[in-house]
């Protein structure tokens, strides 16, 4: 085990450098903090390259049973001082445990979409996207595929709002194009949220396996793929305001979608 | 009108201030930036004290509409540089308007609870608390009561999610106690999220007066309040977390509330 006392060492301004885009997509890392979401990483088998805390900031239990557990696997442990892990948290309080694991992306080509999966176009905010795989898990969905310019699931804010369900969810990255392609040929039910149909999500059949196609905050879904979408839901408002949160309408129609099932 | 072009005039530091709570508190002013939310705060009457603007960066026809209809009314109209502007802004690409408005609270000893109302208990976070504000209005709800120590709702991240509904929708700040001798006072019906239930929010049947009750994004809803509710509710999850986001779970309850209403 290392001990790093100084906040310019080399590997600690690696882990800095990961809060950027850039420097996650060049080496395909990621940065993993707090003691829930570290420990859900190592729970569920997720690939790490190393584990950091600060004994002094490292007072939950469950923390340092992640510790132990972590020395007797092939993951590097490494000790800081509080200094040190308050240099790279991105938290007020830090609970002195951290991670860096390796992004896990899953080839839409090569994988079969069976369950339920939803499928994000140009979704633009990490928080968003977090939560809508949290509630994906809970609505007992199988995937997220992003289609065309996103927000990085990788990203800080993205992986702590995922609440550990971005290490147990299969992520696709695609063009729409190619999306179009794969799910034409594996003849994919598709649904997509949309403003220009009356066709409300609670009256619309769903099916075992099928994509729910939800678009960006600002534009919703390309007319492109509402073409492709086997069926447009809406969910009727009422009140002045025009639209919802993203991710509080993914998740409205993600529990539908499970009640539905459910009950069958 | 009058015209600033230096960063450290009075009114810019004033409005600057306006970022953190206790000035807000002190003052009872708060700051909503954006062409959209200060559109929305001018089209509901919303009481403001000061409407700025850009004219470099105000390119919106519809943020320039405001500023001649915000003319005709008295609300002042200042004009800044956009240097000055971007001193305060909140934005990466800010869209020159801006505005103060004034805090507005409802009193709940003084107010009737009809309709489909929210209570939130000890909420922490301005995004979700704007959001759910935002899906309280969609699902055709009255009124937001915050219950303990909350987050602000006139923080600007609350405002900004809250896409207009902080405008429209009354706001009661309470104790768990007064609010506690409210609903038994007038007879409210309350329902509550609780995981200490196997009653699912599909099987509850809801009313037309009628408040929903979450607690913190950490604790859940105090025993207290809990033992007040008429009904405990719980969302059924799959997967392997453990809970939803709380504008999420929120959303989730309010659209079956709505959805079930508009099919009595």
């Amino acid at each position: 085990m290392r001990k790093i006392t100084s906040r310019s060492n080399e590997t600690i301004k690696f882990i800095k450098s990961l809060q950027m885009r850039k420097n996650r997509n060049k080496t395909g890392k990621f940065y993993i903090e707090g003691v829930k979401q570290v420990g859900e990483s190592f729970s569920s088998n997720y690939p790490l390259d190393l584990i950091v805390y600060s004994p002094d900031l490292l007072i939950a239990d469950y923390g340092r049973e992640i510790i132990e557990r972590a020395k007797a696997k092939d993951i590097e442990l490494i000790e800081v001082t509080e200094d040190v892990f308050r240099s790279f948290s991105n938290k007020n309080g830090p609970h002195g445990l951290a991670a860096v694991g390796n992004q896990r992306y899953q080839d839409i080509n090569e994988s079969q979409i069976n369950g339920l999966w939803i499928a994000l176009e140009s979704v633009q905010d990490p928080g968003n996207l977090g939560s809508i795989l949290r509630s994906l898990d809970g609505a007992g969905g199988k995937g997220v595929i992003l289609i065309g310019q996103s927000t990085d699931p990788f990203h800080p804010t993205a992986v702590r709002a995922s609440m550990g369900a971005v290490f147990y969810l299969p992520i696709m990255i695609t063009t729409r194009k190619e999306f179009i392609i794969k799910i034409r040929k594996d003849n994919i039910f598709c649904v997509g949220t949309s403003c220009d149909t009356s066709n409300s999500y609670r009256d619309q059949p769903y099916f075992d396996d099928m994509v729910l196609i939800m678009g960006s905050e600002q534009k919703g879904i390309s007319l492109a793929l509402e073409k492709t979408c086997d069926a447009l839901v809406t969910i009727p408002m009422a009140g002045k305001v025009d639209s919802l949160n993203l991710a509080n309408a993914a998740s409205i129609v993600l529990f539908e979608i499970y009640a539905k099932r459910k009950n069958q």
